[in-house]
């Protein structure tokens, strides 16, 4: 299928990361992260250039990384800078691959492609997850045997929710909801807004508006290539402005391991109910349900019909909300084209 | 190594299906079968043409399919009649493929091939089923990971019984049973006499002879392409005519999965030891026991041995008993070429 | 890969070996062993050339063994003695394939290749194993699902030991040990001298050294094509020669089942502490706990990195500690060479 390899993917939460080294396969490839103490974020090929060890399992030795297997060390620049079978020669072709990494938002970001091609610009912006006025679930994370581009397809048309998730994110409004769509080269926005259903329970658990009460529910969404996803959801009283209702943020951020894996991040912020943990744990509950128990069982029935090919070969019939996913692709398809040429 | 395609397999035993979607896959193709209202079968193409969604997790609307995953519904020609996104608008590409299904002798019979060749002629008699003089077992069903070719050239040649089966099905004498054969188009029929040998226990434990007795031991089997195999075994006192014994039918069909797996249905019926629960019980434990702990993993050593090469590559020693299974490889190598052509 | 076909591989050590027939696979090969009523060894391919059933199901009778599906019997030189079906006829096709065996220094060796080539001389010495002047462990065997050849590199670099056992077989002066290295067409020989480190546990729990004693450690190693190592590891006093102290005797016996599962079995015998069960018991533990929580994952996590690549096509970096592994890829990669010309 072929990975964006110019683009940031990410590596980790920032409180995954420690001195201790912390292993990711990331688009098939081995790699090793850790903190300097400085608290500096690092990123090597997991893989020593002698005889292909995990450098993961090996300890941090004044921030240099040294092999579990025959001792050698590597600095953050992945130079050798210690050979035990003879302190005086430093193997100088014991280089291993360093990757950029840049941490924002609580986020540990690494760049897979070209060294000289790297754009900070280009890291999606998540400065939402350092606004106190926001309360938050617990930093969340689950590995799923799914090709990355069909969890992207999922969340880019939430109208699903009303039939695959009824009693948790959806409402019977969804399918009938309108949406505006704007394509850039790297992002694509959708504003969807579901018009006087009943609220969904992921509202009416936190108190943000009871069993059978009539709203608009909105669902702004906006994808980042390669693989990240930002969401609010929110609910007012039918008819009423945006900002006498309440809504919810959540970052969906996807790291593919490889062609048939990929660790799925997420995380929710609400503007109800601050402080209370019982809210923010059955909130929790209510979305990893809905995740685990009804997308990922379905995105894996939709993968084995699948069978290997590709989407479009399979002449899938377009509804009009697919428009969004359908602009994911079309994105991902313009710059895997260019990387390539 | 390719499935005939234009032929009738077992989709169903009829009691497994109801207005409950059932799913099944079938030489490779993800099927889904439910009956309507007025109680007739249907099957469908287990995959919606939009997102390629299981149907069979969907629910069924006035005797109409809904997609589990956005709400699309498919009436039983497979035609999309409500678009939840745009009800005004049926999307007409949104066409399901259909099977034709036929519902005889407790089984439910579907056509993988053409339409236009569809033939109901072809479909193998088991009209005993039906029948009130026999006292019959369960309808049984099992999963085996195996090709089921292999299954086929084991029930072809029932000498093994003797080897294999030495304590339930087999006794010391067939090895030595001669028998006739013939072969048609479509049809293997062949007709073994084992004489003068011990009762098998499968006839003292329902009474029908004493541990010991000297019997003549017939097996009459017909083989139908593609993959069912239906069999008389029976005993009679050495040297005396068949009408003075007692006998028990058969079906084993086998619905090939994809090329490494199979289903394997079966039935009996007896003549003997009429209504007593515990006969048939005990019956059918020890056929269960032949075939799981002693042909499955029989036939799955075979398999790992012939890992992926074809039967007649490995240049097989070709025994006198061989020669009714010789005859189904020959006939479906046949029309599977003619259907190729 | 390609295994190097005209060579000794070691099949059983002879405590497995009964009339009882044993089945194991070697490089890619189904072969059946056992023995004869005289005692002597056989092996044919597990594999009856009639249905392809594995012969090793089946029972020995007078020195033949017969199928376990359909009954044929084959003689130890795997000629078919008897046919069920027709005693009168028995199948002249019907040839098994059969391997020659050594059975020498309680091993059974088996020639996987050329019958022609057969030669008694390539069978590499163990002799040691018959000397009543050691104390032995019990005759171990693990299987592993590794590529053989990194099992090979591990042993042939003891270096390793200082960062991956170093509580166990390794001590600190080990990554700065000088080695001698020769290199015949079938043999590696490697002299290993590791100046002034504390003695390793595996010498001080047999009360052959105190902990924290200083010594010289020497590690004198012989690899024979294609598979099998021979180790003696011993310690004296740091200065002190070589009969003033201990040592201890391994053999290291790979049988490759395919290419990516490997049978490890060995062998340990000391020159100290004869004759005390608790410490050849926690010397065998010592071991295992080396192999089979150091050795074994370090091995998967490289063989996983290199997944699927070759050694020499991935670059690696060569260090001085390489040298005597490097002799054996590259010994091996001549006789395969050979072997296929």
């Amino acid at each position: 299928m072929g990975f964006l390899r110019n683009a940031w993917y990410v590596a980790a939460w920032s409180q995954e990361l420690s001195d201790n080294p912390l292993s990711q396969k990331i688009i098939g490839e081995f790699v090793v992260l850790y903190r300097k103490s400085d608290g500096e974020a690092v990123a090597l090929a997991d893989m020593c250039p002698h005889r292909f060890a995990p450098l993961h399992k090996g300890k941090v030795i004044e921030d240099q990384i040294q092999c579990p297997y025959h001792g050698l060390r590597f600095d953050p620049r992945g130079k050798c800078q210690h050979n035990p079978f003879d302190p005086k020669v430093k193997p100088s072709s014991a280089q291993v691959r360093t990757y950029p990494v840049v941490e924002r938002d609580k986020i540990i970001w690494i760049w897979m492609g070209d060294i000289d091609q790297v754009n900070k610009d280009l890291i999606p912006d998540y400065s939402w997850i350092n606004d106190e006025k926001y309360t938050f679930t617990s930093f969340a994370s689950m590995t799923q045997s799914l090709d990355y581009r069909l969890i992207i397809d999922n969340l880019m048309d939430l109208s699903h929710a009303q039939f695959l998730h009824p009693t948790t994110l959806g409402n019977e409004a969804m399918a009938m909801g309108g949406t505006t769509d704007e394509q850039k080269e790297r992002e694509v926005v959708s504003r969807r807004l579901n018009v006087d259903g009943e609220a969904p329970t992921l509202f009416t658990i936190g108190g943000a508006a009871h069993k059978g009460d009539r709203v608009d529910f909105w669902n702004d969404m906006r994808w980042d290539a390669p693989s990240c996803y930002y969401l609010q959801v929110g609910i007012t009283p039918t008819g009423r402005p945006r900002d006498e209702g309440h809504f919810i943020q959540s970052a969906h951020l996807l790291t593919p391991l490889d062609e048939g894996r990929t660790i799925y991040r997420y995380l929710l912020g609400r503007t109800f109910a601050h402080g209370i943990d019982e809210i923010t744990t059955g909130m929790a509950a209510v979305v990893a349900k809905a995740f685990i128990e009804e997308d990922e069982p379905m995105i894996t029935a939709v993968q084995e019909r699948m069978a290997g090919r590709e989407f479009w070969d399979m002449r899938p019939v377009i509804l009009k909300s697919d428009r969004a996913a359908v602009m994911v692709r079309r994105a991902m398809d313009a710059l895997l084209a260019r990387e390539k040429a």
